[in-house]
């Protein structure tokens, strides 16, 4: 690295705890740092996350595709889980953090987190890639531009075509 | 290595053709060779998986936590497709494939096929790792065990508990 | 990566059945599908290759310096081969397969396969980079350009420097 | 992974906030937790760190040998720095940060943080490994045991051997 | 690591100079250091290799499947050279050194030394696994145990199986 | 790779053996070859060291932040050390070293040579990097541009200001 590259800016970055409104559908936001705000994070392998939920909000399930997201709560009562892969029987891994609690997602795994105190909750996590990607399993099935035919995923989830239009609505 | 413990049975497999029937609700049948059935892929990241699919079956949407996947058709009609994670918008990428075509599924997207041509649809796809696991999106989400609590659910699908509950029953 | 360079063809190459004629003196026609001819591959790790085999054509003995392959019989009768290394003693490990059989070769190991059929052999494998690269054994030894010294080789094979000048005219 | 093996208290501990007292001769406090304390981390590649700095306290100048490490101030004032390597002529990068703020700190560099506010600190702070090692700048080169000879640290620190003996009287 | 088991020994091997007789075919003699017989290697992907040629004497064509390797000329003048993969067209890169002359030999690429001065060479080289490997060319291919069929390697080297036959009897 | 871009010098440096004067305060002199003086080292993952010590000369304590070492000595009689990470307690692993020894120096580490014969040291050594870096301990923590601060460091040593200030003043 040229010596006259390397500066502090490269290597910082202001207002993680700076999350937006929660009055939005899923009561929760989301602020990401990773390596296109934060330029001394290439090919370092780490990234990281704020969020906030207003009562009973959730983060819905979505997948890292490229990263494990170790968790720790800052503030509230907050219930986690992810759903294990084949051959692991789609086992739900669940539990409810307090203040101080950690919890671990493994890659590429479907989690969730959902707000089940009376208050805000905080949390703060990482994630084991500068560059981590997010798929929103709702959003990604039937929300995806343009949408998945209506028979694939009358297929895939058992109900009738009718059913996942109204789904695709939504989104 | 002990020199004793190579012999040709650690490195071989027979039978990837012999999938079973297809006739269960999604018109497809899929048989893997892991690290499980071929001991001498341990540590050498690869695995293959060959899947026949009866007219109008279909994989549904489906990731690979640990894995990309290169697919060929080997006979038939097959449309593949799978949906880019954020910050790349839910795109679909999608084509319909023939004999002959290869595709590729990047490691730990939501991807999904459909046999969309008059017969049956032969396939051989190989994935970048011995123990790529496998996660089915539906089973996941509305599958899992114990269940997802249908208020996560119903925020992550706007749409009510109740229809939540719906398709709970069919897994 | 830019949303807008994220299309359906960069995931997606036509052709691998299209192998050439096997009318050469190895009787086997090779057809590569590598990061140069499927863009989506690069850093995803894996190529895919097609081979066909007429009666009695072989691929000769080669390496592949960055990929372990996985082969599987799509139809005929081959037989594989790989030599294991030092410290393991120049073991040969072979099998002879048939349609459905899979085979695995280890990253950098010498390896050949050879139609031992009636009829022709037809074979699809995979290989855990996306630039695998080839080097066959006897064009690099006695084929380079410019050519490996007769002295070198003699004492490699521990014969006369007249014996390595034959083998060198065939290349 | 065997199902039965797989259970949340594999992925979950708590007690990360539960840090020490920092009455001692740094004025900090460091709760680590990596795959000791939590298994689910194993080959994950991640660990965290909580982190109480008293009026003035610091976390002197140490290395991560296996893991960069990324931090985060959720409250008070901290100064940090680290020093680059050569061909970087040992250039001092350093920032004083606010709750919120986030900095990032190469592997294997010597790194150190200073409260500079006028009361307490605390941050958190997620680690690329899942057993990442510290050495204390300080204890590993005046306090090993047995101890590096004087001559070489004389010769190292360009001071008298008698200098040294007296840095090592206080490890 | 369980503090009790670091120790020096774990790290320290004495010999690597020791090479035994050049009074073989080959006239050089290797004496390789890896993880065997170094136990503080494991996992941190380094190995060392010294070997002695008597005048004239070659190490000949050879390959490490998991390593690269770069050498160094303590003594005399040493020929060197590897074959480039396809497709890279078998090229042959070669250099004459001397003393303190270094040259880097990519992973899994054929390549050979051979000492081209009037008296003795030495070198060290060093590799780039704790557990590289070593295929020789010649006894790979001509001296398997068992061998590979002759009607199989006469294709590759383009001569009778007469030919091969003689080859495999120097093995 | 282009064909025509592979050429020999890409792969070769000389001059290893050529080290500088001794007549320093450290009594040693080291020449480096990267990936900046040697082209083809580009993503392998290796690069080599060699060291002349005079009598009484050291490599002072420093740290490689990207590489593990492996270190042989060609010359004289060589004192080599490193401390242990916690949590292996800060443990000094130090070994007499003669002409033809080995020994291994875990990546990130702080290490040290000493010569402790009668007549002059000479080795080398490889790195587990291309790029390996060097953070000379001493010149780091107290000749840091601009200084780190001196409170910081006699918080680090337990030692007044004013012994720090006449430390940074070597620098």
């Amino acid at each position: 690295m040229d010596p006259k590259l390397v500066k502090a800016d490269h290597f910082f970055v202001s207002g993680l705890h700076l999350d937006g409104s929660t009055s939005n559908p899923f009561g929760s936001s989301v602020n990401r740092i990773t390596v296109s705000q934060l330029p001394g994070l290439n090919t370092l392998g780490l990234s990281t996350v704020h969020v906030n939920y207003a009562r009973g909000g959730v983060v819905p399930p979505h997948i890292h595709p490229r990263a494990t997201e170790i968790l720790t709560v800052l503030e509230g009562n907050l219930r986690v889980g992810f759903v294990t892969s084949n051959p692991d029987e789609n086992r739900l891994i669940t539990k409810d953090l307090r203040e101080g609690d950690v919890f671990v997602f493994p890659i590429g795994h479907v989690h969730f987190q959902q707000n089940v105190g009376d208050g805000n909750v905080s949390v703060i996590a990482f994630l084991s890639s500068s560059n981590p990607g997010v798929i929103t399993v709702a959003n990604a099935v039937f929300g995806s531009n343009p949408s998945i035919a209506n028979d694939v995923l009358a297929r895939a989830f058992q109900v009738d075509k009718a059913v996942i239009d109204q789904f695709q609505l939504h989104f």
